[in-house]
């Protein structure tokens, strides 16, 4: 018999012990042993839950009982997840977290405490949810080597774009309606501006690349500035517009990182993916591309994957898994400025605009459609750099600049 | 360090040795230790090969080396590799195989003659090529209950039917177009006649319902008899014909699989895998839908998932992975005459056929868009069994059905 602790019982945490009643037997079988959940920390009481005797206040007492060998994190947040994990794995006991935000600022360090301690940390459901990612990355591909990931990280954002594109709706209405659906928070923007796509790919940077990538190094942009009228453009030309989060590894051994909105044309498949479900694309030298698609977030889809993790870890229980990576190399993230792709860009247009964006850009696709008062085209290929000095140019002619979305081929 | 036997040298066993030279370094890092090929079985001679030196055609010398702590299998086909994966594991050598034919015929055995000397028996590159779909399945949703795998599993067949519903070219010319670009074989009846497929299946239902589905229980149709009058209905109202492997657990504990072309309405995520590529979509109770996409065949990709397995092998030499099923259960497939959809008719149409059709069938979907000869229409919900019979009442009163393609909602 194996016991575990679960500290929280949010909507994950909840998720987790009702899958764990519910398939408790055939979770067993596959762990090959008898577990029980010891016990769940919460700052509330629930009277009411079938394991109401397993609540606990007292984390001193999870973190002391010699007989808790795996325990699941999903508290979520820095404080006092940050602290309470470090202390479960100094004190023997392997970890398992859906924590985002945990493994994106200190996913090296607690991943060398617990090779230290001959434990396992282990982060499944902290990227794609229920979708296996984390495992395959390090262990199925891993004959590869790989040279890009990229993908559809965030489902909230997802569902507000879809909602525009085939709605026609406005960010802030499709905003409102997640909102009303649960899908956004009160406060979206962990999920509007990008940090929530930016901690997991921060994540699988570094899994696929071996060290680790923060996410203060990383270009982040939102949705926020997506009008119905970028919208219309892309699909003119045969793109939608979805919040990309990406990582490659440059021939200069440099890794190049970003989140922000990009116009994908309809040939990929990432730009099939709709509403809540995320897409996760991984490129190795041997294997070529293969996408992982699935519901990013919820209860049951998370609280599985935790699930899975946990049989994983009381398998494992003197054998690590081969998880890890290294502490962040200094300089190893590229400048984004040297990113190069094309641009869509839409601007003012009055008498001027047309000589002059042929001046500043060369040669550049004109879109149709456009209503008298908007121009709007894609450039040549060029470096966030050389775009945002080319914009520049044009402002100081007093041609205002609304919008620039990277077009990328995936 | 370990020692690994490659047995076969064709276009998979060439893959497999040609990327152990590439990425050796990051192999043996992940292995965690110093991995050397020390035999290539094959009956040529390649004398200008990297490592010439290791080649025999003694098979012998291999299984009696104890050296050699792990065997790839990737000869293909029957005879005599059965044989040489079994006196493998009989002899102490866990074995590695992309040989799907060898595992949809003897999985259970040799599963269990692996579990019984304590060895691995791992085959991920037998289904999806270098997706990995075998682990996720045994590991990564190990805390759900599986209930349904569905996918297209076969490139060849896949490729022909893109081409007939893009290009509008018939299968004849669709298949001479693979066999050219070496998509096809000159025999293509393994793809087109769905035995792969069925192969493939029967590999992840003994996998994911734990006992194992032999090829001979699973009712199989190709693809030869679609024309692109079909295809035309089809894209009519929103759908596209894709060849469809499918495997569920029904509430009566029996399992219901087929392999057969069927019409996906485009809202479906795999109504857009195209040309050559494969994607498998798993439902679990908890997970909801996850679909893996990419490659399903090719060199380089099955390739790179025979030597993630060898990496898992030589890492577990005595751990076993957690990859089993059972023999199989007597009377565990559903007969497929109970199988429940909608179903697309194609028949000759007269003065009668309208009044007839109504009369058999009840209330019926047409499809527009038909010449005078023919008519089609969408059926009500019915069995297999019921659509057969249905199907003679139309031919008893001189309606040829020219075509029936399961409609179905993945």
């Amino acid at each position: 018999m194996k016991y575990i602790a679960v500290l929280g019982h949010g909507t994950v945490g909840s998720g987790v012990t009702e899958l764990f009643i519910k398939n408790r037997t055939s979770i067993e079988r596959k762990a090959g042993m008898e577990l029980d959940i010891k016990y769940i920390l919460d700052i509330r009481d629930f009277p009411d839950h079938p394991l109401a005797d397993r609540f606990t206040k007292d984390f001193e007492k999870i973190v002391n009982d010699p007989e808790v060998a795996v325990v699941v994190e999903v508290i979520g947040g820095l404080n006092p997840s940050y602290s309470y994990v470090k202390r479960c794995l100094e004190n023997g006991k392997s970890v398992v977290t859906s924590n985002k935000e945990l493994v994106a600022t200190h996913g090296a360090e607690l991943l060398k405490l617990a090779k230290d301690n001959n434990l396992n940390f282990l982060f499944e459901a902290s990227v794609g949810g229920g979708i296996p990612i984390i495992r395959p990355l390090s262990q199925c591909l891993s004959a590869n080597e790989l040279f890009e990931i990229a993908g559809i990280l965030n489902g909230t954002t997802n569902y507000i774009l879809t909602k525009m594109i085939t709605d026609g709706i406005s960010f802030e209405t499709a905003l409102a309606n997640a909102q009303e659906l649960g899908y956004a928070e009160r406060n979206p923007s962990a999920d509007v501006d990008g940090a929530d796509s930016c901690r997991k790919i921060c994540i699988l940077a570094s899994l696929a690349f071996g060290h680790h990538i923060y996410p203060d190094k990383v270009y982040t942009e939102g949705i926020r500035n997506i009008s119905l009228k970028d919208v219309e453009a892309a699909k003119s030309f045969g793109g939608v517009i979805k919040l990309i989060a990406a990582a490659s590894r440059l021939e200069n051994g440099k890794v190049q990182i970003f989140v922000a909105p990009c116009i994908l044309n309809k040939v990929s498949q990432l730009s099939h993916v709709d509403d809540v479900f995320n897409a996760i694309l991984v490129k190795g030298d041997a294997i070529g591309d293969v996408i992982f698609y699935g519901r990013g977030a919820g209860k049951m889809p998370t609280a599985s994957a935790v699930v899975a993790d946990v049989i994983d870890a009381v398998k494992h229980i003197s054998a690590r898994k081969m998880l890890y990576w290294s502490d962040a190399i200094e300089g190893s993230v590229e400048d984004f400025d040297k990113f190069q792709t094309s641009y869509y860009v839409r601007c003012l247009r009055n008498e001027k605009t047309a000589k002059l964006v042929a001046s500043v850009f060369g040669s550049v696709n004109y879109i149709e459609g456009y209503g008298d008062a908007e121009l709007s085209f894609i450039t040549p290929l060029s470096t966030e750099g050389e775009l945002k000095a080319k914009c520049e140019q044009l402002k100081a002619e007093g041609i205002d600049v609304y919008s620039t979305i990277r077009v990328i081929d995936l």
